[in-house]
């Protein structure tokens, strides 16, 4: 008779067994080497999702319609960095092998290292699709390779050259740069291309990583890193309703919204919409 | 010899029998669901509007050289929306009666059925020209008929079918986007087909009705349920500028600004603007 | 396999029918004039009790030995306060009538006179403890009844004379002072004479209702109408703990935290030690 | 029949000819070294004085029996000092030759200054009662005479040795405690010794300038350069209590608030309710 | 073996007399009549700037191949402004006579007028390229003449008719416009004309303004006085790129960020890029 | 001839080799599990400093008689905290070894296990002096023994039984309680016992911790996790000049303080004053 407060995202309450798409959070931010607060994200997303509507008047679908089920968050202890990723590579180890799709929210961006380790265990060949302001290729940061500023670095460790396709890169130093010439598909400033990119990813098995601080900090100033010069939320959204509609995405993550830098709560509303609207398209 | 504090909105200071168009504040939140605090917008908008011009570089006119009369707010009771209601009607009514076009400044969205209550008493085919990022088109919302989300169905039920005009709507849940369809003219997500409406409203009696969450959450965060997605600054105020100079507006109202949610105080530097602009205008 | 997030207060996790005593959130801010956001206590309170422990070194004791069960908040419909009382009636006649204890977590003060309701109608003789800095005794405030300024006068109607022992007060009009004269027993500014107040209490149907602004805006700044010259927490912490030790309290609230007035999150961390030092000694 | 908004302090709407005691702002923070702010005090605490109640519990003394006048605040010139010095002492000068007692809300300290030198043209032999953190006795502050950091001298300038009384200074360069040491009655750290003071003062001309940190920063975090230590709220109102009863007092002035400061409003409440207390007292 | 905490814009720490450009900040703001704030910015500018690299992936250019120097901020006494622009003149001076190009970091516009004085004493025809969204072209300004509203009045003072160039202005009062079309070059609302502006400079000793609230709000919220339909990021940063490698800049200075307008520190970010891309761009 | 900006605390700016105390920042913050922050403080420290006094009234001494130099701060990995530590026992040794007192300004909590490190290298029979509001004593937290809930235990293990004295603390779980009766002299809620620890510790080699938060949270709200109940400003102050006075110092720190939890400022001021205190103390 008496209800109890059951906080998942929107509409993300089916059962387990039942769902198609696992949601989980990250909140992870031991890396962060300016303004922490990412660890926040999972936590405020879901609390303010019910801002939002679950009808995406978009896409002309709801919801309601399909089978989302929202896990929780694996608990991090925060100051051990590889545990950390071991966590979150469990976790999305056990959504891919019930056959089911993992959604991260983070967190830094780091937390994407560990979720692409299990999607790679699965998927012998895997593409990245990578959304960011920052190319995230350094070698290493402050003397330490576990970082989000070598996140794609390390991933490309791991899924080698001509694997990793990144939109909206504004930001990076030289080397990185320089890097991306030679071993990744990197597409500066905009979005522009990214139907030839689309061509190419077709029929292949797709990680996408949205670092949501691609947004242009007018539409998204709730992140640590903010970059001025990015793309406004339609390009975004078309560009990720149109990802996830048509490629084979078998993971991806959202990440990089820090609550504490946007008091207004314009950067957390927009977030939840992205979320639902890759739900839907997903 | 020593003088008084008046806090007026800028340059609305003639005398009550002079004034063509009449403001007031009916800084009601009480429906508010997620985040309350339009209560202080009157009050807010009024003490920052000190910080814009009179001069208008847009209409090369000035405030000065017309009649304004900022009346105050009227007392209202929080906790009882239906009196609240009848309080912001007897303000209409007395303006109207008077011959002046009344300017209300909210509050919620909710204060608008107030004002339509009256303007509809004097004005028996009255048409309602709606911008916002919500439909507000609810038969109820968490049981209660007078809510801010159900603010247009009410109108709808005062003014009948064929009579609203809704601009810029982005957000609402799937039988209120099937209810538009029936019963208004909705023009989703952008300011498009403005000029065939104005056409089509050309000599009717028009109230208009102005959620400042049209706009886009980058320049207007300052509201308690942000959707990412909107029109710009330019869009709207050329989109405003055009009706009330076109259309024969017989009242109207600037609604939704809550500026705790906006430390910044851009968000009420634009609805001052935006007052000015309409003024101006009207 | 996969865990949930079920947020409750801290150790407040049996189930229902093993609870001694039934926590529930009445988050309403809906008559409150000033400054909203009591709203958000019960969920904010909830999400930042992990932050202390569960025990108690000023007792000795561990909440996780003891029985509690937080049964979430029933959805309130702003804007319809008569509703808002019955539904927070309601649940506390539910939680009475099982043989529990109802813990009410507000919400503006005027939450309390919903279980006040309950509770008087299962015990003839009720008696009421209220901490508080106003002295909340007005006929009516902005011509309604049912107002926050208002409900120990409503709490009056029901116990009636010399039922009523408020401490802390330190705010109030001319009449609400003269009021209590008559009718209530009021000690003003701090606590003392709690002691005879307790034994005059002994073996009486105690109602406990605390207004979290009796302490000192130092330290409890997060509320919305702070009054300096308040009693400290140590001075709170001694009291609760004397008296629900003591007396035969049936029913309680704690209210009037509203986190949004203090971003330090200092009220809301005193806020869970009085509930923590409370559920400890009831 | 329609209002404005005439905003004064609560119940200081009297008119100018029948008032005892005539308020005005002085919203000058404009030799502020560190953070400025306090220019925004008195709009701020007139808006937020309708917050307090009109009855004092602690004198059984309702400010609606007595007569006040809010005069608003002249404009002030800022970049200016000298000149907003003059319009100050002009204001000054007007009310206290028509016989009536100036109250002056800050702004920073330095505007101290030109009322005293309003107050001793008038007074000859004229005192100053002084409760701060700060000594603000330097010669002078970043090369500057007029500066907040030099109030006290500037008006030792004026009314010579022995003739400023010094309370709960806590703070200032060694030269500062030096110079009191020679000139000044200073009494360090806390308030003891205010009776003694009173005796001497007792039947002399008195200007009361009250600097509100001289509060602990926990009771009033919202100024400038908060000095840790100070005196409690209740310690200070008995104080100014007393002195406003007891003494002379033919000005005053409360200064320091900083609204953007304390976010909290706590600080803001704290100086209504201490204003309150001297004009009820006065 | 220690190292000592060096606070300066990010790779601006070659000798003085090995640089090409010496910052230096000018953080007054004492006549601001609004909101005060930046006093701050040098001082925020400088440790946030350590948030972006040093590479732009723009230009495709790296700061740490060029020779900066920031020299710090002279001390500016608050309260004194003519004491201000001489110390801001003398520190331009010193840059100029050095065969340097000094780029100061303000404070609010009015610092501009030093270093005007001192570019004008060593350039007989000096122009002025200013970006801004006000005019800033009055006579006075409650009185003053030395106020952030007049210090473009006060340049045409110095360089004469026709050799202001104005982009962006889009607020002002009747008169400033006025002024404009006898006396400057004026573009309003955007930067088109930007190249026959060029054109028209081209071989001439420019000295660059910006005001950054020339950039719409939504891109610059951090300001004291911000006004809606502004420029984007990207129409700045290509019109400065544009501007500083195609003219002869004598000298420059980037304006009116208010770190404490914007807690999400976007504006801060969006400063420090636009002043790493002139350095680069110089 | 121009001037650089270089960020010490206040005052301390002699040459390495003359400075018989030497302040290094270590702003970790990577096992908080909260609310992170206290990275920030080493540089908020510094710049606020400046707005203080150097000369105490206190203890009538000033800053300015004595050597005391600012070291800046070692740059920390974060997400690496076994590495964090080694660089913080480096610093702490060189200082030592140079047979200089070094005094550390965090950071979390943990940080003191660097130092300790070094100290108990040095001073064989090294005893820790530890005011807070947290025992700290637990075996593990998160599944980590490298937390700042577990930096006394981690001590501990290095110093041995009976060397460890504890004031301040009332918050712990159970076990950490029952850990203090059996291996700590701990003190709880207050300083009492202060002059008998200080007795048992003359003579001995005592490094001295101080957690900001045995304060009341009214006093220093900045600090992730704020425990009411705390000691006053002067209780603290007192004990600390008496400790410093007293015993054999051979290292301090001061940590958790967590500028972003308190934008008043009031906390940081706190924290600048009890270190201006403890240096001349010392």
């Amino acid at each position: 008779m008496l209800n109890k407060n059951v906080q998942t995202f929107i509409a993300c309450d089916c059962e387990y067994d039942d769902a198609e798409i696992v949601l989980f959070g990250a909140g992870f931010d031991g890396t962060a080497s300016f303004r922490p607060g990412t660890r926040f994200a999972p936590q405020t997303i879901r609390s303010e999702s019910f801002g939002i509507e679950t009808y995406s008047p978009y896409q002309d679908k709801d919801m309601t319609d399909m089978r989302f089920f929202d896990s929780g968050d694996p608990e991090l202890p925060f100051g051990n960095t590889e545990r950390v990723l071991d966590i979150i590579k469990e976790r999305t180890k056990t959504i891919l092998d019930d056959g089911k799709l993992p959604f991260m929210i983070g967190g830094e961006h780091l937390v994407t290292l560990g979720a692409v380790r299990a999607a790679a265990e699965k998927y012998k060949d895997l593409y990245i699709l990578h959304f960011d302001a920052h190319a995230d290729l350094r070698e290493e940061y402050l003397g330490e390779k576990l970082s989000h500023a070598c996140v794609l670095r390390r991933c490309h460790e791991i899924v080698g050259d001509g694997h990793i396709f990144q939109f909206g890169i504004r930001s990076g130093d030289r080397e990185e740069f320089a890097f991306a010439r030679e071993h990744t598909f990197m597409h500066k400033f905009d979005l522009d291309g990214l139907k030839d990119a689309a061509a190419a990813l077709e029929g292949k098995n797709v990680y996408l990583t949205v670092d949501l601080d691609v947004l242009d900090p007018s539409v998204f100033p709730g992140t640590g890193t903010p970059e001025a010069g990015g793309v406004t939320f339609e390009e975004l959204r078309q560009a990720l309703t149109f990802c996830c509609g048509r490629l084979d995405i078998i993971g991806c993550d959202v990440n990089e919204l820090s609550p504490p830098c946007d008091q207004s709560g314009v950067s957390t509303a927009a977030a939840c919409k992205i979320i639902r609207e890759m739900l839907i398209a997903l």
